[in-house]
């Protein structure tokens, strides 16, 4: 598909499924500046501002396009979400030169992803060598506890020449 | 934005950019045909014929839009895709009606999600009363072992009136 | 084996042996009285007076009994004490009828069992129809955090006539 | 308690109280020939001959010991099973030398632990670097699966002087 092609394919979108192509070319604007990959764009993740030294605090809002078949965010995006914020709190926190790759992931669903946002709050739980165990949970903009995950991450170390 | 606006900054977009409206275009319009989410269309999953009637098997193409900051598929969104094939797989065999709710999720991330595609394969492992105990695997294109799941799921009994 | 030859082995045995056939001995006389099952008696678990009505705390000893061949106590026992805490709280708390299934249970090591005693601090996190999620903390004697774990528990309910 | 004690409380109990004496007993003297810590000894844990070369078994019978207030296995017993039969592969197929700790172990309880044994078969999911990831299915001695089971192991490397 041309650009042309492409141009005109969406100007038949009604004003509602203009929307996700918003939310994508948003998404593909911001790249160029945070340099952040596409899809937290998209999902429109940003970082809290958090009081608290020990945890990192991420959140996303709740659009249509995370939303599964029952109308509630998909329980992978939530998941999701969640991975990043333990996987960049790990990143900023710990080391800026450092990869960290995830070993395994628990969730425990509680409650149906519904309202405005998502927060997720990220913590250390322990580090032993080169593990970290973190924890996660997400609540709703309504403060409602709605996952409640762990993960265990592997740091390698980048050569550093 | 209006569509005007819309339209104009697309222009501006590079063809490598444009892929991603492009995806989201196309996603668009399948959901108007399949009446699935947005998100599995984004994602692209799609059903595959499998041979074997224990298993339930679907997939997704591993886009730029879906990889990292260490350009491999977001743990997230493998999980997501096992997610998906173990509800999907509940839906269609098992009931028509009914509603499957996660109650939690296990992931063991094995290899980095790379290549052309990701296969995930679902099946049952034990059903008692309302709870349905799942697992999913899935492979790359190549036939490497990216993640073992299993997933916890309660099944909610719709009135039948 | 008759009493008479069980009698003549032991007499056979050192003082450190001994201890483990006291063990036992101690957990079947406490049976009687408790009525509650040998390996709970044999591990010596016991609850803790709790001042906190969220939690529900027990504990056991760490008895040469417990350890495995790194003269640590063995994971399955700390897990065994974390389960028997979540089941025991919901056993008490909850309902005095009732019985608790664990569906699943997810444990995260983060430090060795040593010391003296591991205490097992156990919490509801949330309820949804006959759905428990709980979490469970245990600690050693010293302070440190030996595992976090959760579990799901499906509650069956007992017919009341 | 000294020996004399013992004895003569040992001589008050029932048959069927003496059985827990016995199989503490029998432990006892089995760690003399076979090195192996008390608790394997206890539960009678014992490797079986495998013709798969990529998997290990080993199981232990299902006595009064083990029983829950439901007249059925622990989980914790079940999983502590399940650990010991992962554990054991690693040391005994990967390597004479290092240890293997574990991070983190995942059960999923399928069916009621009963019957006369539980047979655990435990083998290797991937390897990477020092993580192994390891799977390990249980089943009753009437085939029915009790849990499966995914943990994994951080390879500690002994010096070698």
């Amino acid at each position: 598909m041309d650009k042309q092609q492409l141009l005109a394919a969406i100007e038949q979108l009604s004003d509602r499924e203009c929307k996700a192509i918003e939310r994508t070319l948003t998404a593909v604007q911001n790249m160029k500046e945070n340099k952040y990959p596409f899809l937290g764009n998209f999902l429109g993740v940003t970082e809290e501002t958090d009081a608290d030294s020990e945890t990192f605090v991420c959140s996303m809002p709740i659009g249509r396009e995370v939303l599964n078949p029952y109308r509630i965010v998909y329980g992978g995006i939530t998941a999701t979400l969640a991975d990043m914020a333990m996987g960049w709190m790990l990143e900023k926190r710990i080391s800026g030169q450092d990869k960290f790759v995830t070993l395994d992931m628990h969730t425990n669903y509680h409650r149906a992803g519904t309202g405005k946002r998502l927060i997720a709050t990220a913590r250390v739980i322990n580090q032993a060598q080169d593990i970290w165990q973190m924890a996660c949970d997400v609540h709703n903009d309504r403060g409602d506890l709605v996952v409640t995950s762990t993960g265990t991450f592997l740091q390698l170390h980048r050569s550093r020449d």
